[in-house]
């Protein structure tokens, strides 16, 4: 932590933050006079630092960040990636799995047919979702407990491991029963309620970047679900919010590296969400591998013309077989076991 | 609704596409041929054609809505813009609501501080964190329910009713005894759940946009609660997420007017979480009235040094005195009661 | 300058850097050792430190600037912002300054009305676009000299000081001769050509904001401009890009008291150009005035509906008259001479 | 062209409208009566309809554009990419091409340096910066011409064609008699009167991406270019600016396969300004591969830690042997020539 003073700091102001530095009893204050600025080099326990409202202080500038904050999901001390085991699927640096299932459960017959998909496929793991949220309060929301059940036998029937979305504190052990992997949404990324509950779980948790997040408060949102005990976290890019409008969301492909520098987990990417029309998800998957992610999730329909939600974006399942051959061959050239 | 068809889009993709809408039973499709395009106006009922996902339809190009989405909430119908009562104070066009307090509730004194300077100043209402949002799990949290506790003292000494932000479904009912208006923080602008349950207690709703949330968004976060039988909701424009990090967000001043063209819901400004710092708290206020915002809200704490959230923004009670003078005044200047 | 070390940096990499920052002749550096990492403080000329590549250079992890880098129109050293007098009208802290015409010079009788109209509501000054970047090469580019001619018969007839935009550093002189202030438009405000060449004529120039731009690259332009000797320099603020589409851009009104605390230039609104539409530019002018801004420019057109370029946003004369009364009112109230 | 009519608009409204589209002689307007809104579907000659001001005009709510605005430069009548041949060089869909150099020219030593490494490296083409655009004025500025002097020196060396960036209208000849292929730079994209100059000379044109312009804006600029003759233009990918500080700007990856659909022109990446260090630049580069670019451009330099502009981001020449090696067997596998 460095603090930067007020040029027309007075000795006594510097003496005083000195004073309040020393007192949590866990930190020292160096002081560097320059020409036009003084700075404080504060060294100790940065928790304890953070917490004093320095900027609040007489002749106090500016104070600047020197440490990362976050600690248990932080690369540090962690030579390789992490590797999170879902029911026999393994998401980590030595393969490259493939998730994929419709964006919505809307019906027993159009979640099976995208789960044989899935299956045929050659995909790891299926996706769905009972609970949606949705812009609109006059949308389809999703069939919740009906969704669940609906999941339960696309599971029994095809042995993919489920990854589906939960939404609400009071739903989580509800959803738990059910998915072997538990989405947090883009939505819900700050949700800090929920991030708690699906920590306790102890379930392996897939968190989805907000759509409006910086990478390190993507982090900071692993690190809450991490300090109640759950380091089974997935991270997956879906797109950040821009002034472009030509695709739906812009995917932030180099937040890929910047997590694989920052931090031991996993990470895949999202490309169906990220565009938001099919004709981007071949290229899309393609630069997530290549880029380096351990993963990428993708919609997939039956019949995308009759989809309840996000249609525009789901592949067909001959479009998924395709883009699965192609996508594998690529992993497996970047050193991967598909 | 208008559905611009691809170029190459056959005449049989066209029928398909007008069947489809004609079996919704509750629209039309007109068809207008044009050089390079042909395009369906679609007229009916709008959300009925919104549920069919033409996106994905063969042929379909684009999809262009014509209506807006939200309708409890829009000005419609609304020849002025509504009063929100909450406990004996207007939140409208007629008066200027002043909401002064700390940024969290730390302990009894520091919250009847400030809330003493609150009453002195001549706000209208006391603010006030119970639960805290907070980035890093392994920052101050708030002090819940004996925050609670604190506020209801608060409320008591000063008359003042009492604003307070809920996190999670399950506290709502909680928050609702003590709370004369719920608040929705900015992270949770798009927590449907939440949404739907501070919708079924029937009390007046303070919606802070979310930082990252386009207006039409926030206004469909209203129609959320709106939908749930509750209309008493207020607006508050809070900053926004852009590239420039002079400020902490960027206060979105013209979604006031904006706000006023598509909404009868009252809208008011918060410098503080905008800005970031004190500094620049009485321009922004001022511009509030200037543009016709029906109320500010500003952090004021006792003593900002010692503050555990944002203290850098935090008004100390004799700026609150002056900053609340010299608005008032504006305000009334703009004809409104204050 | 602060330069914070890798935590694995050697100590032969710390004391090259230090051998590096001193053999600049010019600072010094002071060790700061911390728990985790090392910081060195640099102290001294911090343009001759800036130069050095500091961030390649083995073992450093990031640095951060302290100074502003700024100095010519820094605020440091002014006790008040300065004012720019251009032909007998004053812009700057002491008076309010109403710009109006139309934003294009689309023929003289269109001009004229303009200015007739500019000059009953009591603007001081004459806006109008001889030069005009288009984004499309079909559109309408100016009528370029023939532009300038006839802005110089406007001013002849009603007296009001000319600012017009240049485009390009060939024209420079050209448009010299014609106006009293040349304008920089957003698209141009990184043409450094073009910066250098308006700083050498010495006349009061209009640097709009970038609408990609930062506050501080605004005023490193502004310095581009002095540092060729030419301080008469007024900064515009016209809304920045972001995601929100429900208005052209978004009116960045913190930037106004921002400005005001790092330079002494002084800073007008145009409402006009951010909005993008008549509706929003009465509020947004009182919230200009509100909030600590030294003028507006806004768009006027005798007839909106046949205009070449922005009729969307353009006032008629009547509306003009209305705004330029209820404003000036608001500026007086707000101790300004108008 | 479609106009969506405000509701409470009157016939006598509609009728000049009509009236209105029809006077320019090549254009007719239908008329689709809805529940809610009346909408005129606009057919004929989109450029003359786009000239009209149909905003401004009375009744008028939204007027939603159907065909895009670039022609020349659009994908329509291409069945396959163009290729830009470069002296000798084919940038283009069935070649993968590296460019590489220092970013600025600093001194004969350090580009002649670069240009070997290039050229063991197999890159294709040379970078290298004669003029540089600095947001600082007190920043070095580039060697101007005594650096294109430099740069033939180098291309008479190592027979590798240069890129190398103009800045200034009245440069261009000069610059155009030592390039191969002039690049604008991201900051005058739409600088228009440099794109006409850059046009009228026929030479290649590298016209990277301003990072703040959308994917059209994009295409425009190119159009402007185009309009004067020249389609020799190869379009560059090299971040925009978004809220995530992580990175220098935001790689949009998915602009490649958007402008892939939109255009028929070539488009690169330039991972090295994206990421603005290091270490991304590898996974970037594979990324840029795997999407479907027809080539990157990387920074190179012998000494980055004495580098003038952006070292931290400059590859080593052992760096750059490795990159190239990895991307051209990225490339081949792709099915492209290298």
């Amino acid at each position: 932590m460095l603090i930067i003073m007020k040029k027309e700091a007075t000795e006594e102001e510097l003496q005083a933050l000195i004073s309040k530095i020393h007192q949590t009893g866990a930190a020292e204050g160096f002081v560097s006079r320059g020409q036009f600025h003084t700075v404080i080099g504060v060294v100790g326990d940065p928790e304890k630092v953070a917490e004093l409202p320095l900027l609040a202080m007489p002749g106090v500038e500016r104070v600047q960040r020197v440490s990362r904050p976050f600690k248990m999901v932080s690369a540090e001390g962690h030579e390789r990636a992490s590797t999170v085991p879902v029911d026999g699927v393994s998401l980590g640096p030595d393969s490259f799995t493939i998730i994929a299932g419709p964006c919505a459960v809307e019906n027993e017959e159009q979640t099976l047919e995208s789960a044989r998909a899935a299956k045929k496929a050659g995909a790891h793991m299926l996706r769905g979702g009972a609970y949606k949220p949705r812009t609109s309060p006059y949308s389809f929301q999703g069939l919740a407990e009906e969704g669940l059940r609906i999941l339960a036998t696309a599971r029994q029937e095809t042995g993919l491991p489920i990854v589906t979305e939960v939404l609400d504190s009071r739903d989580v052990e509800k959803v738990a029963e059910v998915a072997d992997m538990l989405q947090i949404g883009t939505r819900n990324m700050q949700n800090f309620s929920l991030l708690k509950e699906v920590g306790l779980t102890g379930k392996p948790i897939m968190l989805k970047r907000g759509m409006n997040s910086t990478i390190e408060e993507w982090l900071m949102a692993a690190e809450h679900i991490a300090r109640h005990g759950n380091l089974r976290i997935v991270l997956c890019e879906r797109g950040i919010r821009t002034f472009e409008t030509a695709t739906r969301n812009t995917l932030d492909i180099s937040a890929i590296p910047v997590v694989r520098e920052e931090s031991h987990l996993p990470v895949i990417v999202d490309p169906s969400h990220a565009a938001g029309r099919k004709s981007l998800i071949v290229p899309l998957a393609r630069a997530a591998v290549a880029v380096g992610a351990d993963g990428v999730m993708v919609d997939v329909h039956p019949t995308p013309e009759t989809a309840l939600t996000d249609g525009p974006q789901a592949l067909v399942p001959e479009e998924l077989y395709a883009l699965t051959r192609e996508i594998k061959e690529l992993a497996v050239r970047m050193g991967r076991t598909v």
